[in-house]
C-alpha cells in the first residue's frame, strides 16, 4: 500500500479527480495554497496498492502535465495601458509535484 | 513514531477529536472534500508513539465506524413528488479510511 | 527525498513560508485547525532532499519556536469586568510540531 500525495493546479484538479474515479481510484482533496506551484493549487491524497502506483502516476501526468497555453489579451479596464499586450501570449499552465509515501498499515472501518 | 491519517465524515469528526483529546492524543484537522467517503469529510492527522497506534485505531473505529441510520422522510417542497418516500429509510453513514505512515524524525520546537 | 510536515501557528506561517522560499525550499500550505497547537494553525508540507532536512528544520525552529510574548490588556467591551487584567501578561505563542516522512518516489510533471 502507498499513499500518493499530488499537488496540482486548481484548474486541473477536477479533471484529475474524475479520471481517477473513472478507473476506481479514490482521491481525497485537501485545500492548499502556494508552494510547489505558483497559482492556486489543490493537494490530492490517493491510497493505492503497490501494483497500481504506476497507473495512478500516469493518470496524474496525463491530466496535469505542465504545458503552454495561448491566453487571449485582456483589455485593461481603466488600468495600466502600458502593460497591455494586444496579442495572445503563451503561458505555462498545469504541472504536478508528486510524492509516493510508504504505508505501514491501512484500515477501513 | 507514526503519523495516522484518517479520512472521516464531517459529522463524526468532532466526536472523534473529542475522544482523542480526552485520551491525550492530539489531532490536526485538515479540511478535505470528496474521495474516500461520499459526503463532506475531514482529514485528521495524528502523531503517535508506536505502542499507541492500536489504541488510536480503536478510538477511530468506535467513533466513525460505518453504520446504518434511519432517516425521516423530508416532504418535497414544490419538488418532485414522485421521488417522495413517506417512511423512514436506512442510510449508510460514517466510515473511516485510515493510513498509518512511518515517521523518521519527530521534533517539537 | 523526505516530506517534512510542519504544524505551526497561523501568525508564524507567513514568515516561515517566506524564509523557506528565500532559501529555495517550496512549501505547500494546507488549511488546518485545532490539534497540536491551541489556536489557529497551518500545516506546511515541504519536499526536500535528504541532505537538506536539517537546514529546513532549523528554519522552522528559528521562525516558529515557542516563546513568551507580552500581551497588552484588552478593555472589556460591556463584558465580564471581573476577568479584566489591567496590566500586560506574558503568553506562550508559536511552537511547531514537525514530522519527517520517508518518500519512496518523487515526480514532477
Ligand atoms: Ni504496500
Ligand atoms: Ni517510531
Ligand atoms: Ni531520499
Amino acid at each position: 500500500m502507498k499513499m500518493i500525495v499530488a499537488v496540482v493546479q486548481d484548474k486541473d484538479s477536477q479533471r484529475l479527480s474524475d479520471a481517477l474515479t473513472e478507473r476506481q481510484f479514490q482521491a481525497t482533496r485537501l485545500s492548499s495554497t502556494g508552494g510547489f506551484l505558483k497559482s492556486g493549487n489543490t493537494t490530492l491524497m490517493i491510497g493505492t496498492e503497490d501494483e497500481d502506483v504506476d497507473e495512478v502516476l500516469s493518470i496524474i501526468k496525463e491530466n496535469c502535465e505542465s504545458r503552454e497555453q495561448l491566453v487571449a489579451p485582456v483589455s485593461p479596464m481603466g488600468g495600466n495601458a502600458d502593460s497591455y499586450i494586444p496579442y495572445p501570449v503563451e503561458v505555462q499552465v498545469g504541472g504536478a509535484t508528486v510524492f509516493v509515501l510508504p504505508v505501514e498499515q491501512f484500515e477501513k472501518y
